[in-house]
């Protein structure tokens, strides 16, 4: 059975997104530039993680990660990532609002399930059968999974910033003690993996 | 001039102590062991960031740092270290309450600084010379220097943990983008140093 594990860039002091997401700016209150820079600016630095970011067999994530309609679901909307999306797969988007599945091109499905964590883990697990499961985002929906002691590894990548407000990794989350599975800094950003140390 | 710098031994969510610090319980409600075990379980690892911690001409600390007594000095109290600190400078201790300097074995001297930490800076530049300065914590002390520009290097030192809940590095600092100097890991820690980016 793979992983269930989450990729998060953040601040130095932990935000993966500012205050007030919203359509215009992803990534709230902060120039986004900062936190996923390394992603872009110098991809073939950090190749080997920012490919990992997406070798799942099923994603998670939580509906402001998807987009930023709220409330129910009164306008066409189809996530953040054009018409091919980065995921190549099934797509379990966290919502209290039912909606039907929409196919995207490059094999993306999202589907919208209104039933929690563990369901769409479920769904996810069905679909991603010996693969990993990758819990996207944000913050909120990580924490959700560290919290409920459902996800295996948590792989920061921390950027040199104070961010100050937002959506903020761990917050929420029990104490505990980690593992830290590996470090790799490059000249953008510094990667940690942790995973959770199950009593 | 010698750099101003901090060293904090943080969580990964960046906790430099639990809540309720108190006599019996410096660090508060947190096992201390997860915060500062790797100074002494792997001192021989991690020697050379441990000794950079006291290797200043001058010390800066809050009053929580030095102690549990609040409000006035109505106690005996000579810091948490024993009779010989590990400073062996003078270190300005930050406070409300005016009191006598305490002179110590080793060559450690506690000054009571009142009028906050622009005076403090100064008369500890005074005493160190071309030597660094030491902003020894706790997490409110060095966010005080970080907010108002007076850092020249924060060394955090991340433990694998998470603890919730307490004083947290960055609370209250600007938003801004720093300069990561240096990372190191080793079996317990992951030590990075940061450097503000002035405009």
């Amino acid at each position: 059975m793979g992983i269930v594990f989450s990729d998060l860039a953040v601040s130095a002091d932990g935000f993966a997104a500012g205050l007030n997401q919203r359509e215009e700016e992803p990534f709230g209150d902060v120039d986004q530039s900062w936190l996923t820079g390394w992603m872009f600016d110098a991809y073939d630095e950090n190749k080997a993680e920012v490919d990992a970011i997406v070798e799942s067999g099923a994603t998670i994530m939580g509906r402001n990660m998807f987009g930023p309609v709220r409330g129910e679901w009164d306008r066409d909307w189809r996530g953040w990532w054009g018409p091919n999306p980065p995921y190549h797969n099934a797509v379990f988007v966290l919502t209290h609002y039912p909606q039907d599945p929409i196919e995207m091109e490059g094999g993306t499905t999202f589907h919208f399930v209104t039933d929690g964590i563990e369901a769409a883990l479920e769904r996810a697990r069905a679909e991603a059968g010996e693969q990993g499961i990758s819990v996207a985002g944000g913050a909120g929906t990580v924490n959700q999974f560290l919290a409920a002691g459902l996800l295996d590894e948590l792989r920061l990548h921390i950027t040199p910033s104070i961010v100050g407000a937002g959506e903020r990794v761990f917050d929420g989350v029990p104490p505990q003690r980690l593992e830290r599975v590996s470090v790799r800094a490059t000249s953008l950003v510094t990667h940690i993996t942790y995973r959770p140390l199950r009593p």
